[in-house]
């Protein structure tokens, strides 16, 4: 099968251009001495696990007890769920550990670390939870002096149902910065805020085993990850513009994009429409805030080449994309070279978003003989 | 089996708020005379297209030929394919016409509709084609004046394999009105457009049987649609708070939601965290550009109800939402009252986008003596 063969839109991974992203962070995860245990929020995808934790200790980490279950059935046991478990969550994360997973959840609140023990002992569970503590990004954890970061780890060590693992932080702040500089001193507080709150616990004679970290921009940046035992970085299995634009990446290392199909000309306002809208792309306007802001992603042809003058996706509804030159107040695209049934390609603003609208990834090798040549369907999780 | 026993996010359907969302713009479409063909891209559900073509034709629009598909399946034959085809997809076309579906496609392109003839000859198959005239939205069709208009007419009429059915137009510049008045102004250019280009291909010896309009903005305020024989409204089956915002409902007509679960509490920011982000809710911003901004959902309480002060979801990633006091500068949420585990649900800013996450619906009678009952679960289609 090849690329042509293949109904619009579509998404597509090149599977050279992910081993290399995989291969450039793994081999940082070894230099800095912390177990790669890599985000699959961003993939949700089996194959792209196995990749991603060759040569680990094979642990993972999601976003949603969906996600748990898919993997431990395609063999992956040591399973970090790294957002606020809702109490009601409980009973689902049982019955996974009951069929063999080890499970690390995660809270910053000491209720509900409460309530982990309770119902662990009441589902004749031990949980086993790491504290999450906000080295900066002001989304969850506890700050890093909060009193509560104690009272938690003891409320954890204490009841019968549940243990402390560790913690757990996510300087996703690191988004924000727009110069390298910049994001090795949010790896560096990253990394500090984690070790003050292990050390934190352990002074008061808890465990803290597990000191785990990262973004993909402060794991590709950080200077050092001394007290920290692993990373979770997500998005550079496949990298995206946004990524790109705050220098995680290069445009051509980005593996995912969204083929599509022109279906109509519109010379009076300048612009192409392509099949691929806001469901395709989604709607998500990240480089609305980057230096190059690519409106709802970078159209390239239909290898992912430069052959093109620069355009962008400017507007979406649910299935039409209107497409203009990047810099052309009245310049048109080259409408003679892009008539109606014309394949591009449209690289993602944020691959996370994009890949959740499809039920998989239609797999090339883009730098080889035969980059049209789709050699796989790798399915993937969506959903809760 | 009841809410509280669902995990969250879940996308929870009110059928009695369904039911009289279509029963009006049904009531809306007998009295002005023309017959409902309602815009399934927003439902994609059987459930929900048998309810929205009760007393009507039948007839219904879709936006992806998977939905097409799916609702053949399911005992819909009429159906309007609305978004302009792209050659290669007429293959897939043809097959469902095989079966038995009456398909209307669209253009509005000279060159596709050479290709549709070409091909529906090749196939043996007569494709039935609309073609898409501009009446202000700026998105797709042709200009009212083109010469193409009537070119294209007559390229599909001329070749055996297709056959010209009509007109179609979208006014989509409905959504950037803020006040009935411009509504009722948009819907009559909207009117008054398709049915000039009807004129022109009558005029010029061509058949125009089909003269299709409609948004749900300008199918609530059309004040008249003499010459328009259907109108295709989407979004009218669930309503959303944009379209509240914009005139077309009140909030408490809106259908569709998103049921959540607070677990975290953040204090020093006045910040909740509940189990609902970027991809439960979409990252769609339509309200941005509303008098009232929503953010990525107005917050209620578990029954949608108005008992809370006004909350909004200010910030999302992926499976995080942050809710805010709506204009409460240093003012926090009642946390004594949304203690984690408390559940909410998430008004959408567009129903749409939304629902697209979800592999179906729970539906709920929320007006009904046991508003917590879920009553079924309707499948939906996704993809392409």
């Amino acid at each position: 099968m090849n690329l042509s063969d293949l109904d619009t839109p579509a998404l597509i991974l090149d599977r050279q251009r992910l081993q290399a992203n995989i291969a450039r962070v793994s081999a940082r995860a070894k230099s800095l001495g912390v177990d790669l245990r890599p985000h699959m929020k961003t993939a949700k995808c089996a194959e792209v696990a196995r990749l991603a934790t060759a040569g680990h200790s094979g642990g993972i980490t999601v976003s949603t007890l969906k996600e748990a279950e898919y993997f431990f059935e395609h063999g992956f046991a040591d399973i970090t769920y790294a957002v606020g478990i809702a109490p009601a969550k409980l009973a689902r994360a049982a019955a996974l550990q009951a069929k063999g997973a080890r499970l690390s959840l995660v809270t910053d609140n000491l209720e509900v670390a409460r309530e982990i023990g309770i119902r662990g002992a009441d589902l004749g569970a031990t949980f086993e939870v790491l504290i999450e503590v906000d080295t900066g990004d002001g989304r969850a954890g506890l700050d890093l002096e909060s009193d509560d970061l104690v009272a938690v780890g003891r409320a954890l060590e204490e009841a019968p149902g549940a243990a402390l693992r560790g913690v757990l932080t996510h300087a996703g702040q690191s988004y924000d910065c727009r110069d390298i500089k910049s994001i090795v001193a949010v790896a560096e507080a990253e990394r500090a805020g984690a070790v003050q709150a292990a050390e934190r616990l352990r002074a008061a004679g808890l465990p803290c085993p597990v000191v785990s970290a990262g973004s993909t921009p402060t794991a590709i940046h950080a200077g050092n990850l001394d007290g920290i035992t692993e990373i979770r970085p997500g998005v550079f299995v496949f990298q995206d513009v946004f990524q790109a634009e705050i220098g995680s990446c290069a445009l051509t290392d980005i593996a995912v994009s969204v083929l599509a199909t022109v279906t109509g000309q519109h010379p009076q306002r300048a612009e192409l429409v392509i099949d691929a809208g806001g469901l395709a792309l989604s709607k998500d306007r990240s480089t609305a805030a980057a230096p190059r802001d690519v409106g709802y992603g970078l159209v390239t042809d239909s290898h992912c080449g430069g052959d093109l003058p620069e355009m962008h996706v400017a507007r979406v509804s649910q299935e039409h994309g209107i497409v203009k030159l990047a810099n052309g107040a009245g310049e048109a695209p080259p409408f003679a070279r892009l008539r109606p049934g014309t394949r591009l390609r449209v690289l993602p603003n944020h691959a996370c978003f994009t890949a959740a609208a499809y039920e998989g990834y239609h797999v090339v090798d883009g730098a080889s003989e035969t980059p049209d040549e789709v050699v796989g369907f790798w399915p993937r999780v969506n959903g809760w």
